[in-house]
């Protein structure tokens, strides 16, 4: 099977609203919605680094396309379409059969339909770039964070990082606890309805993709600010909480691959409802720095960083 | 150094024009112009497949960007900007930096800037997403072409694969030669004020990535017409000239890599003229089916194949 055949047999749908061309000439032609902002991400999953070679074809379609997403969700915007370019060792049909239909189930689900791309033979590679739109001066940015909000983030940290560490071998689970985590860990969902419902709501915002302290730090960092976290109101699932409490700390902390969104707004704003868990978890203050404490206020040494792709 | 001082070191600017929010949040922020069309295309280089390992990286990072912005340019459209998502196995700063001024010599000049990406370690990967406007319905797409159109194409076709052929050990080229052949394969110019000025004069049109008779195809199966393509009015440079005719013939219709624009108008059409040579190659025809003919309109013999990742 060639290169085109692959791309109509697996990837070639229909385009959808707003999309005038899709799939198949040298470019896409979307429509935007008049007078919003155009918002654009992108990322780059490979194997071995951010998913293991065993995982579930469809899960990974799910995956790669959820990571994207929910940079859109971090940023209150509306998905309207996404890219994929992709590189295979090999034509595997049984795997792209899956993989595809992992993928369009949750573009179908976000309204995010796929409009473009590219596939080539190499090392597995999966790029995707999303799209979406919000108005005028509300969309979600890390930069607002002032004295004196409060931070939130959305549902649990730290499963997806409890998994890993199953799968390194470090930590035992039950079948049922290791469904839970694992299932965090390969089905992120990302927060789109939360975000958009975020709108004009909060200072700043980010998705918790690198571990918690690591991506608050870059609130911090862009708003000039500092934070203090309290590492015992840390939504985590029961199958987390019945571990050491130096492992919770480290996979609430610098888990990574979350997904949930962290933000920040003023005492009394009124959060929206729709359907996702939101937790206070600390304080964002004017002295710069990040102190993790405990629900008495006392400081947690953690000796923790953030995840990254050059020093891991 | 990490993924973020990477990131800022070599690949941050300040936002330009229409860009509200670059390099640096979860999303980049971008205006559009009110009413255009927004066009997206994204395309994925693998070492070794795409590029040579021992590619001058200031070189490849100006390719990396031409290759896509020849898909805006296959579709009239003006660059607005792009992301980055690079797969490095290990952070080589003399590598990155050259890279970085190659890529973004280019980005300056065709005013399409850096808006965001990701950066992670894997085997040698580049993926990058343009994006693009036009105004609505004056997208140059593949599908409009007609019997009694002509064919043209921009520039010269056959000297990146000449080039290639001369690193494969299959010809040998004098020193000039080498040079001239190999700058058309290591630097291609996308051909983007000629894209915009045939915007509503043109009734399809692409850019030669695969080689010309596999593009020009995809020209006459989305349009449901043939071709009649004259092999001797193909434009090639005098070093490509002087090879064997079998090699020339190779070179021109399935060399591939060449990033000049194919495109039909009906006859007549005033052509603009942007300082890129245009030259008659053919002439749209009802009858499916793509014949290659010589200056006297005789069958020529070829055997070719377009480029296709997946079979070659």
């Amino acid at each position: 099977m060639g290169e085109f055949d692959l791309i109509r047999r697996y990837f070639l749908r229909p385009p959808g609203t707003g999309v005038e061309v899709g799939v198949g000439d040298d470019c896409a032609v979307l429509v935007p919605t008049p007078g919003a902002r155009w918002l654009v991400s992108s990322d780059m999953l490979v194997e071995g680094r951010h998913f293991l070679s065993t995982v579930d074809p469809a899960r990974l379609g799910h995956k790669a396309l959820a990571v994207n997403l929910s940079d859109l969700a971090a940023c209150g915007a509306t998905p309207r379409g996404f890219t994929l370019a992709l590189a295979l060792p090999r034509v595997d049909e049984t795997w792209l059969a899956a993989f595809a239909r992992g993928l369009l189930k949750l573009a179908d689900a976000s309204a995010c339909p796929l409009v473009g791309g590219d596939t080539t033979q190499g090392p597995l590679n999966l790029c995707i770039t999303v799209f979406g739109e919000a108005p005028p001066g509300l969309a979600l940015l890390r930069s607002g964070a002032r004295a004196g909000d409060e931070i939130w983030v959305s549902g649990r940290l730290g499963d997806a990082r409890l998994a890993l560490e199953v799968f390194r071998g470090t930590v035992a689970l039950d079948g049922a606890g290791f469904e839970t985590v694992r299932t965090a860990m390969e089905c992120p969902t990302p927060r789109l309805a939360l975000g958009q419902a975020l709108r004009g709501i909060t200072t700043a915002a980010i998705d918790v993709s690198d571990g918690l302290l690591g991506d608050l730090g870059h609130i911090l960092a862009a708003s000039n600010v500092g934070a203090r976290l309290d590492v015992d109101a840390l939504p985590r699932s029961a199958v987390l909480a019945a571990q050491p409490v130096a492992l919770q700390h480290e996979c609430l902390l610098a888990g990574g691959d979350d997904y949930e969104l962290v933000f920040t707004a003023p005492p009394g704003a009124r959060l929206p409802d729709v359907g996702v868990p939101l937790t206070r978890i600390g304080t964002i203050v004017a002295e710069p720095g990040l102190r993790v404490v405990d629900e008495h206020g006392a400081a947690v040494q953690h000796g923790l960083q953030s995840f990254d792709h050059f020093k891991s």
